[in-house]
């Protein structure tokens, strides 16, 4: 459990608190690269860490991320003009080029000084991956951009879904960086497992778990500091001499990756998973989910099974808003809760969704009841809270300064009991490289 | 009027407010026993004095009442798994019997002690009446259950219903215990009674006022203190020598029962009436409406007059929501308003709700101004608010010691004038006991 | 800019804040006479300056504007029955004439004094040219009707429509005085120009600009007091020796006045045409549009221009919701944006509230950048703050003193560039008198 104060400290992200301040240090997801595809294309509302903006592409190609309101007279730019390597104001013409500089003032002809010191508040952004990444902090600290596997991949070995989860960012993370539950929440019943499906109607080889993740449903967590965050190794047994260990990081400020499941043959090739929980506000959270396919490009079914109608990631609208949300309850089927699996709700995601969503808008930590298998959870608390804190104090987060630090993947593995976890290096995409 | 603090005090159940700490201190009519019929059934969400809780029917047939969210990492538990004698939560898996008490905490295998600590705030139900009751107080202070007519009688020779009202429950208890209203909101109009019709199409054979009803407008009050609460004859000049009495009572803390309408010989064999208004919160109110025929049973068409479709009480939702409500304004008619009866409203119990629920969610009673008929309205807000101030200084309420003592009748009676009210016994459904 | 307490003192109108109470001082438009139109119709809903209102049409043709919850015990009066010169309450049966007497209390039959106390909060009403016009201020400061010319012509010369604004009513009002933006959000695009069609589809004849709105898009503000309010003259640049000046007023405390466009030709016989905002509360404006055609009768053809379902002013449905709105993006059509007008919004009246409701429910003042181009914005803020400052001081506005003040008009004129704007004489409805 958390004090009050404590979990104000961990869930309140607008400029000004100390956890929005820290996630301002980082580059942040803001949309899909396919949202502002087009140069000249419609402006698209992105609303990040409380703050509504715009993001548009330019005729040149650059991603613009302004204000959401025109700072002549607080005109939305939502409708404004995308022309000619700038964005115009429809209500009086005024024009801004990416950088927020104001390059037109028609009502104002002959007052250009005037005009040069008009900008608009305009946030730097990246094209990495797929996606277009913000830094709404302080210019001069400005850190480098991460280097997720993901994101460093030809597309065809990449993918990117996202979705709007009704909750606070931290317990959406909470379960992103939690082993214990897909023991429960995600866990295959007896006849799912006879007749070889995973809990999704087959939907998703990386959750396939081992017989571990069944027989054995209270993991030991050994969790150890690293740059770019946390590393969480979870000890299950493995029949008699055996550890089943899933290594899971935590990365600065907000993702999280985890290990694929399976057969260590099937895992060994496998793609790597990881989320990024992304505040909207206080109260919203952009779900992204990555997967890194190193090895070889994915399939076509693979993708289908991942982002598809029916796929892993749940069915979404064009706002990426889940079709099974919590006003129709996830379309639970209490028959199949019964009879069939063990929530009645389908897809991972969704199921994910309904137990965090249901925990309120702002979870209450003060009432939970923490155990061993949350320490994790209680690592990932005092490490995120801690830097806000310092940097509150003025010592600038240590995590934001390496991007090659979050090459890091995350694996799942077989060891002798006797085998201590350091045996496993952890591994980087990055050259061979070691991380940590 | 009230001051606008005694408006507050009136008005807000939340626990730790006077109000809401007085109504813990009663059973409460929580859901109707068919809502969890089904031992292992679904849970129910239930919201009770603005607490957020699930009610569920175990294996053993016990009803479970527990707060809405796991005590672990507060997952909800609308979505838990009803089994083997316990709500099983989906996240981790942690189950609690119906006590409350943790009963299985698989991620947590070697810590029986810290799963012997850990309970979810439940609360003791009875199932009486076809009424799941719940305390909500503390366990030194259980009170009998209130031994009504209605919950004692087999099920052939009761009714209850329910419905949802928008608003605060005591302008829905004013408007049960306000006599005056009748002979307005209910009203025949002349052309109905020519007719032969009641103010609702013939529905409701209790609201068939004597002519005393429509003659004499103006009720005089004579109230007085009871061991359940207060009883409240109203009076009517009836003919040059008589009057016509109206015995309603107010039952502690959210109970009137209210006499049948009629000709003497009519109400003399008719059914009893009453209602529970129980708060969801400070804004909304479950309006309970049950019946007792201690003589017959009720017949079909009794019934379909009361709850069905067309029915008295007016036609609800899946989720007691009345169809006709504030955001379609009641489908007022109001050509039938002008040419057919008094407000062109359909249904008693839609009459009622669109005056007091269009009083806002809480009636500003700062700005009300009081006359004689309203004698009961200032007699109930006495009675109540000086029970929550007792019990704020710590003096327990009287009419929480005797079950017994609710088993009152409603009756009306037409005496000489010289005659005194004393001389109508209030009667009791208990054994020919006198209550008082 | 503003500070933020000025942009507070701008903006807040419930009763007590001195805004409120500033306007409070004048006569306001409450509601069009055909919602009243039947003696002894239904009770209409009304809420202004934040109060919930109930108008009706009593049997006698008087308007009564009443609080909208009864005096007894606040049942809400819009299920009232409107008989016999009063509003009947149908919870009690009070009733009370136009006045707000309480003159039957049938509940209360021996007490003529109580209901003599006993009134209902009404306020003033007068129909003047198709408009109930409401006083809510104190009696004593009452001041005369104002004469707008549309509102003392014969009914087929002017004409009057009301559509609600999901804003403040200032930066709705300021929308109506910026001259500067019709060269923007409402232009021709040029090839409308060269198809001779208006931005509106052809819609709007007033609208017609001349050439120098285009070519011109900096107007030079030339702004004087009024007795009124403000003249506001825009002038723009027609041709190397002339101005093109465009006369607005501003008439406190919600109204505007602006000139028709076109050809000088056109715009010498063409109707007058203004706006009155008047806030429902502090986040909603009903946005009234009002056209005088003192030289001939409005056309069919016209009529239909204007306040048809194309019509200029926007389709609205029967509450008087545009049905191009906030909630729909005004249908904004971005290929039509990009490749047919400046703004892709079809209707001035929509284009305008997409503007305006954007800058969110009240605009933050306090992060503009105002040019010389909205000196006309400045004024205005200037004259109604102090205004609103002077009676919360305790001096009375002279605007409310003269209705025969209001009958001013509103002219463009094409003028040499030595000609001072003083040799335009401002126009006045009434009699060839010269306002100011």
């Amino acid at each position: 459990m958390l004090t009050c104060e404590d979990n104000e400290l961990l869930t309140r992200v607008s400029a000004g608190t100390p956890m929005g301040e820290l996630m301002r240090r980082f580059w942040i997801p803001a949309v899909l690269e396919t949202e502002v595809a087009e140069p000249d294309g419609s402006p698209v509302r992105v609303r990040l860490l409380g703050e509504d903006l715009i993001a548009f592409r330019s005729t040149d190609g650059a991603v613009g991320l302004f204000d959401s309101n025109c700072p002549h007279r607080r005109a939305p730019l939502f409708f404004a003009r995308n022309e000619e390597c700038g964005l115009r104001c429809v209500y009086h013409g005024w024009k801004f080029d990416v950088s927020g500089q104001c390059v037109d003032m028609p009502t104002e002809p002959d007052n250009a000084i005037f005009m040069k010191k008009v900008r608009i508040k305009s946030y730097p952004t990246r094209v990495r991956g797929g996606v277009v990444w913000a830094y709404m902090g302080p210019p001069d600290h400005m850190p480098e951009l991460p280097e997720f596997e993901w994101a460093c991949l030809p597309e065809r070995q990449r993918y990117v879904v996202k979705r709007r989860q009704q909750s606070n960012w931290a317990q959406a993370i909470e379960g992103g960086l939690d082993s214990a539950h897909i023991s429960f929440l995600h866990r295959h019943t007896e006849s799912q497992l006879k007749a070889g499906q995973s809990a999704n109607g087959g939907a998703a080889p990386f959750m396939r778990g081992t017989d571990a993740v069944v027989t054995d449903r209270g993991p030991m967590y050994e969790v150890e500091n690293r740059p770019y965050g946390l590393q969480m190794g979870a000890r299950r047994n493995s029949g008699p001499d055996h550890y089943y260990w899933r290594i899971s990081h935590f990365l600065m400020p907000f993702y999280s990756l985890f290990p694929p499941g399976g057969s260590p043959e099937y895992a060994a090739k496998a793609p790597y998973n990881g989320h990024a929980f992304v505040p909207i506000d206080d109260e919203n959270t952009w779900t992204w989910s990555f997967g890194a396919s190193p090895h070889r490009e994915y399939s076509a079914e693979e993708r289908s099974l991942m982002s598809g109608h029916d796929g892993f990631w749940g069915p979404i609208d064009g706002n990426f808003m889940p079709l099974l949300n919590r006003h129709n309850d996830y379309l639970i089927d209490r028959k199949q809760q019964k009879f069939g699996d063990f929530t009645g709700i389908r897809g991972v995601a969704n199921q994910d969704a309904a137990v965090q969503e249901g925990m309120g808008a702002i979870c209450d930590r003060t009432k939970e009841h923490l155990g061993a298998s949350d320490r994790g959870i209680v690592m990932f608390r005092r490490t995120i809270m801690r830097a806000a804190r310092e940097l509150a104090d003025g010592t600038e987060p240590k995590a934001a300064q390496s991007g090659r630090a979050y090459g890091v993947r995350s694996v799942s593995v077989i060891l002798p009991r006797s085998a201590p976890l350091e045996t496993v290096s952890t591994q980087s995409a990055h050259s061979g490289e070691l991380a940590g």
